[in-house]
């Protein structure tokens, strides 16, 4: 959690990356380490998970990626101190709050487009932005103790970006009673609703994420990436459409290297062996 | 609940209105109040109920409107009484058929486009439309002896109206199976579909309602009402559609008076005092 | 289970049909019966299911369609030997795989657009294009026994077209959790997740599919059909257009003759009977 950002030694004053990563057997954690500010979506913490996703999604020893976090908030969303100290810019702000609203509906989608499967791992709390960002992964674990809200109604700022991405996990009066109460949700809710895929005790975490990770790892890159891009595509057609455009996905699955060797292997009850092609 | 409509004093032998309306601290309760016919959505219930809904978008004292019921159905649907009548005409009905699911239709809109939240409270059977007026409230509580239906199937008339807001509610073959068998669900899986929000016992009813029905009303009007419209309008939108409007209605947001407020009442650990600004 | 196919008799060392077929009460059971080869969708299985299908659309006698098997597997997917074989072809298989999916495609399509409501039984494994052809009924029940998987990411070919069924019965998080780690899930967790409707012990499967399905065989046939065809395409509607088109639909299904009938026999507590006009 605390390896040097990109392996590069840093000084020994200059401050730690906003963004630890580390890279093992295809498993790239990146763990937002800015407890003191409970790991906000600040300039700098956008800026770093940013360039982190884009390098991870360039890197092919990259296989999967994890989001997770030090200290005992996952996420507390946008950094409320620098969208008011804009206040005092000559527009009141407007030019910054789009600039950073824009940057992190990006982050977010590049999420979401990353061609490798991104897996938050939730403990404590995880709310507005930081909720959506759990949501915009492709899965989720949190332990038994993390919990879950969209409270920006009650500072005035309806979480609006944040339900693009909670509305799409979780059904309509869910999502509604989040958005309208601004209450919390335990991590037993949020299963329920959708939003996280499993639950494990604190105690437990570690293996249990390691064996998650390990299993998304052990596919064909290739498969994946074409997998995970046509789910999110075919998600908004219609059926038909959606037939049409993912029976021609499978052709050309069907036509790679990695389909033909996993195929073969099936058949002749082996492991295979991917090369990604 | 048997407060007289709009304040007018009704003459002695006067019949109450379908609708009885309280207001009360922000909370406009409006109570369907014909028991007698099972508070079906006959011709005077559903303009009774439209009436309402629009002075209730129009009133600033109008924070949050709670929905319900007297006597042991919350809601039957369409008054079949009037509808049968309606086949003695030149057309056979056609024109009047029309009218009233056109009526119907812009009702259930209404709701969802009101810009304040609107929970339904569900006491007894909600059947049909009711049970479309349940699924088109932002959020619902019911009694834990609540049971709701979509029995259309069983009289030659399939619930195609009501299932647009069921299946924007439920899974598809929760839909499906309570479209084709016709069958009643109980408050225990309406609650596990997402038709519901929470089930509480009867004794336990008013004070649950009043406290969820509050906590809603002391959040910003203007917030509100920008995350409501917001809400069900990117729910239609892709992905990256939905993310560009959304991030436009928050720098909007972030501008708004009490958003200013909000967060800095929130840095500065106090109470907010909304302007609705 | 074993019914000749289409009531003709087959000579006496014919092999049997590929599914077999018994109509009983207005309830077509169609059975895939090649156990040896896991029920795959194999060039004669998409074949026979889909000469079946066509029938059941077009033969008034048939109310209701009940898809199940014979061993222990549901369904296989794709029959990996004949799609393996065409790879010998001059075009490395490419026509052959577009054709097997297009048929495929067809056939799940078919059964969504069949003017009968579609049940699957499900006893065993159902896996790949299996666990699609369950996702692609209207309803479905499963014993308590039976599993359900979506695992062409294990061998280099992800489930792309399963998960356009998939991923309109479950949420986001819970398709990808079954379509990257490959995993198995039981009866209860496809539940859950709204895969199916209802889990019942192997012992009671019989008498609780008849009642299920004799339930919807006794439904005015003409009322299902406009409302089936409705639910479809409602669904991939905005919410207004929804509202417009079915707001019409309701006026013409006022205006056939079952809906006519079944409106008086409720009002007379009587049991209507349908024409299907």
């Amino acid at each position: 959690m605390t390896a040097p950002h990109k392996g590069v030694q840093a000084p020994a004053n200059a401050p730690s990356p906003p963004v630890g990563e580390s890279l093992e057997n295809g498993i790239l954690t990146l763990a937002m380490q800015r407890p003191e500010r409970k790991n906000s979506l600040s300039e700098e913490m956008l800026a770093g998970l940013q360039a982190s996703l884009e390098e991870a999604a360039a890197n092919p020893e990259v296989k999967v990626v994890v989001i997770r976090s030090t200290g005992n908030v996952f996420c507390a969303g946008h950094d409320l101190k620098e969208m008011t100290a804009a206040r005092a810019h000559d527009d009141r702000g407007r030019a910054y709050y789009a600039e950073m609203m824009g940057r992190c509906s990006t982050l977010m989608q590049t999420v979401v487009r990353l061609p490798k499967p991104v897996v938050a791992v939730v403990e404590g709390l995880a709310t507005a932005a930081g909720a959506q960002l759990v949501a915009s992964c492709d899965l989720a674990i949190a332990t038994d103790t993390a919990t879950f809200c969209t409270p920006g109604v009650n500072i005035g700022l309806f979480c609006s970006t944040p339900m693009v991405a909670l509305s799409r996990n979780v059904s309509r009066k869910q999502a509604m009673e989040m958005l309208l109460t601004g209450e919390t949700i335990d991590a037993s809710t949020a299963k329920e609703f959708g939003l996280i895929n499993r639950i494990v005790p604190k105690d437990y975490l570690e293996p249990v994420v390691k064996k998650y990770a390990e299993t998304i790892a052990s596919k064909s890159p290739l498969t994946v990436k074409i997998g995970k891009e046509a789910f999110y595509n075919q998600a908004e057609m219609s059926l038909s459409d959606a037939y049409d455009y993912c029976a021609n996905v499978m052709v050309e699955n069907m036509l790679a290297r990695d389909a033909e060797e996993g195929i073969n292997a099936f058949l002749q009850k082996r492991k295979p062996e991917w090369t990604g092609e």
